[in-house]
């Protein structure tokens, strides 16, 4: 059987000669999970900590720790901001979750999400040259239940050590809570990645999505279908963005979001879902038929398909119509059935289709932007010129219905994204700390740069050593032989 | 002026021979302090977080990161203590402090303690190859005071992310409570190194100092002068080591402690001095004139002196005495001055002289340990084996008045004490995981080997890059003026 690069560029192609196509993305999929397990307890996890500042000796040890240190502890006592400059504290970001929905696993006990908050802190390390740790937090009661007030008090608790927060992969109805009490309560940023860095994603790809169909967002019709963490806070971007109420109609489970939903209304959970309720879809349409007449815009966030999304809706929408459909692992429509439906341009989750939505191209940038600066929060305001700031960086290097928004391997947009995220900050007065434009820039790329290096010398030098290529072929291989008799 | 080398090397000659004896402690002082400030100005902090896994192209992040990573998540759904193979958990201490007892500083806000904290962890990974992260906790209730429950709180919901946690700088009497507390209720270790920590280290000494005078600990008579977190532990590791509480006498700033003392029996947060109180001490004695007669061995952790401990004290002892006098930053007395009124051997917590009790020698190692058998606790058993290794190590290379416990730049000590406290926590039954003694042994010491190539290499190859050689320069030039004309 042919070899399987380390790099695993011919992932694809080989599983395409193996198999019939039908059966690739599955076969694929399950080697991923494969290996990943298997490369995780080769490494035993993911990332390290190590000394960023030079140990010319023992003796530097009396500069680092103790006596040397008291100068540095008396300093942050009298004045408590200089911590941003004296610790890491000025570059580090908390990845924090309480594993109660850890992607598409669901509850997976309060260790079950380091795994993925480990890589988190792998990625906003590697694109964005921010330091990261990883921390699943047990905040179960006596019933065994996520309670969201100890979520809150831990990361109250924990604000003194870091620059900034990235919630992550909690369970509704706790994420909205947490995220809204510690956005209100804490003096550093505080994001949702799955609410916040998904609406940043999506709204960048919705701005070049329009700009293609010469559409203007004010006259816009749109339906979002589901109204989770995202959709909801896609909702409020877009009407922050200049969509008319009037012309957003918004389904979740049990049908069109109006004033006669009495259920969101009776609901103290859904507080969000029922100021959305409030202001949009005045006709009170309940079914996708009805509101996908004349559609411009589709946006999915729901239950994965294929087969949650009709061809029959598509074909109900404008000319050169739009879709998001952006449920994982397999979105609620394939692209190529939503083409033959009609639709123009069409966005998934997933990497092996064109325009892939990927919080990895926004968060990392915004991160390293708010930590820059030292903010006080990341506002509305700051998210959505990270989404404006994304959909120029593509369109400036070209776009196309194919490729309306930028991918992880662009290293500059994390660059540019910090410096309009910065820019955003210091305008808003929501900044510590002022700098230029060009010098969050010039500063973010340098250590992005830098750290990539760093990574690629650790790599050559042995101090990570190369997992044996046997490993990955043998997974390989039985893949293969699996989906073949399976 | 004469040049500083980077290494720091020649600072002590230097400042010999450009200043007058007497000010030369106060001025190196000086000196590190400052360089201190600068240097973690300029390196902005001292540790960083980076992968340890390899990255050969994007297409890894679908292993590290979604959705290969689905198979760790369901995995440590499936089997929780998979978590400690899967992730960096397994070698990942927190160490954790509310800032409040900032080594000699006192509180200095809920940001004061980073610098030592990411010391700490800088320490942890040099000297014993254990990841680290330090975790400054706002524990303040709305009177601004530190409460014990909050921070015992805080580290209940961080233990599903870590393998120990290492308490730091914690005041009293918060500090027992906070560590009995979650001794008791956690499933992982939990350190207290101002306690355990300073006790294991000052155990070591006392072993060998006793060997080197022929003494038994049953017959050894002991006063222990100051009864904090360190000494109370401290008599507590001597009594589990055969001392007869009948022999030991103890003081806090109020004299003996001792059955009478109902100050002690009525104040519930000094538990632990009073179980001392009940037991040793039975003529009562309250000045140091009546217990220090006929003295074996004195340890004080007290008020910083000189003129704490009085030559006369010393002179009343018995023959080769032995004094540990351990206040930072300056000993209850002298070494000079204790070796003149007639003890023997004498230790301090300064590294300028010699037998520096010092924790660096103990922690990394006795952490490695424990988390390379995934240890559910550190029992006192761990922590007397760990001060026996210590002992014995420094033995083998060879012991003398001026010499009894190990310095932390013997690399092989960290690997020996990690394996002997790995073997008693298998011993105890407390080990999550079985290995062997060597095994434990030439695991550590290649991990803690690496560590420092890699430190190195990263200085060699500028990613650390080297501070400017002048700032050094100036600083210690500026030291030598104020000092002169001070």
């Amino acid at each position: 059987m042919k070899k399987l690069l380390l790099d695993l560029s011919n992932l694809g192609a080989l599983f395409k000669e193996a198999l019939p196509e039908e059966k690739v993305a599955a076969a694929q999929t399950s080697f991923l999970k494969q290996v990943s397990e298997k490369m995780h307890a080769f490494y035993r996890g993911k990332m390290q900590t190590l000394p960023k500042a030079g140990i010319y000796g023992f003796n530097w040890f009396n500069v680092w720790y103790t006596p040397g240190v008291s100068k540095v502890s008396t300093t942050i006592r009298d004045h408590p901001d200089a911590s941003y400059q004296l610790s890491n504290r000025g570059n580090l970001v908390a990845v924090v979750s309480d594993s109660t929905r850890v992607l598409g696993d669901g509850d997976c006990g309060p260790s079950g999400g380091l795994g993925v908050m480990e890589g988190k802190a792998m990625l906003m390390k590697y694109l964005g040259a921010c330091d990261a740790i990883a921390l699943c937090v047990d905040n179960r009661n006596k019933e065994g239940k996520p309670d969201a007030q100890k979520l809150i008090d831990f990361v109250k608790m924990l604000q003194p050590s870091v620059g900034a927060v990235n919630l992550e992969d909690i369970s509704q109805p706790n994420c909205y809570r947490v995220l809204d009490e510690l956005r209100e309560s804490c003096d550093i940023p505080i994001w949702h990645d799955d609410a916040q860095g998904t609406a940043c994603v999506t709204l960048a790809g919705v701005i070049n999505a329009l700009k293609l169909t010469n559409r203007k967002i004010s006259s816009t019709r749109v339906v979002l279908y589901g109204c989770g963490a995202a959709n909801s806070t896609i909702a409020s971007f877009l009407l922050q963005s200049g969509l008319d109420p009037a012309k957003l109609i918004i389904f979740d489970s049990k049908g069109g979001l109006h004033l006669d939903r009495q259920d969101i209304r009776d609901n103290k959970d859904k507080y969000r879902q029922w100021a959305l309720a409030e202001k949009t879809n005045p006709q009170k349409l309940n079914t996708m038929e009805e509101a996908m007449k004349g559609a411009d815009l589709l946006i999915a966030l729901s239950t994965p398909g294929p087969g949650t999304i009709l061809p029959e809706w598509i074909q109900l929408m404008a000319k050169d119509a739009i879709v998001f459909a952006c449920a994982n692992p397999v979105p609620e429509i394939y692209p190529y059935d939503a083409h033959k439906a009609g639709a123009l341009i069409v966005a998934t989750g997933r990497g092996d289709f064109p325009n892939q939505v990927n919080n990895s191209v926004g968060f990392p940038g915004i991160l390293k932007g708010v930590l820059m600066v030292q903010a006080r929060k990341i506002s509305d305001g700051m998210a959505i010129a990270a989404a404006h700031s994304l959909a120029d960086f593509a369109e400036k290097r070209g776009i196309s219905a194919q490729s309306i928004i930028p991918t992880m391997d662009e290293t500059e947009v994390f660059a540019q994204v910090a410096a309009d995220v910065a820019v955003q900050a210091m305008k808003e007065g929501l900044a510590r700390v002022q700098m230029s434009h060009q010098e969050v820039y010039d500063q973010a790329l340098k250590e992005i740069t830098e750290t990539r290096a760093l990574c690629q010398s650790m790599m050559e030098a042995g101090h990570i050593q190369a997992p044996p290529p046997e490993l990955l072929q043998e997974v390989f291989e039985a893949c293969i032989t699996e989906s073949k008799s399976s």
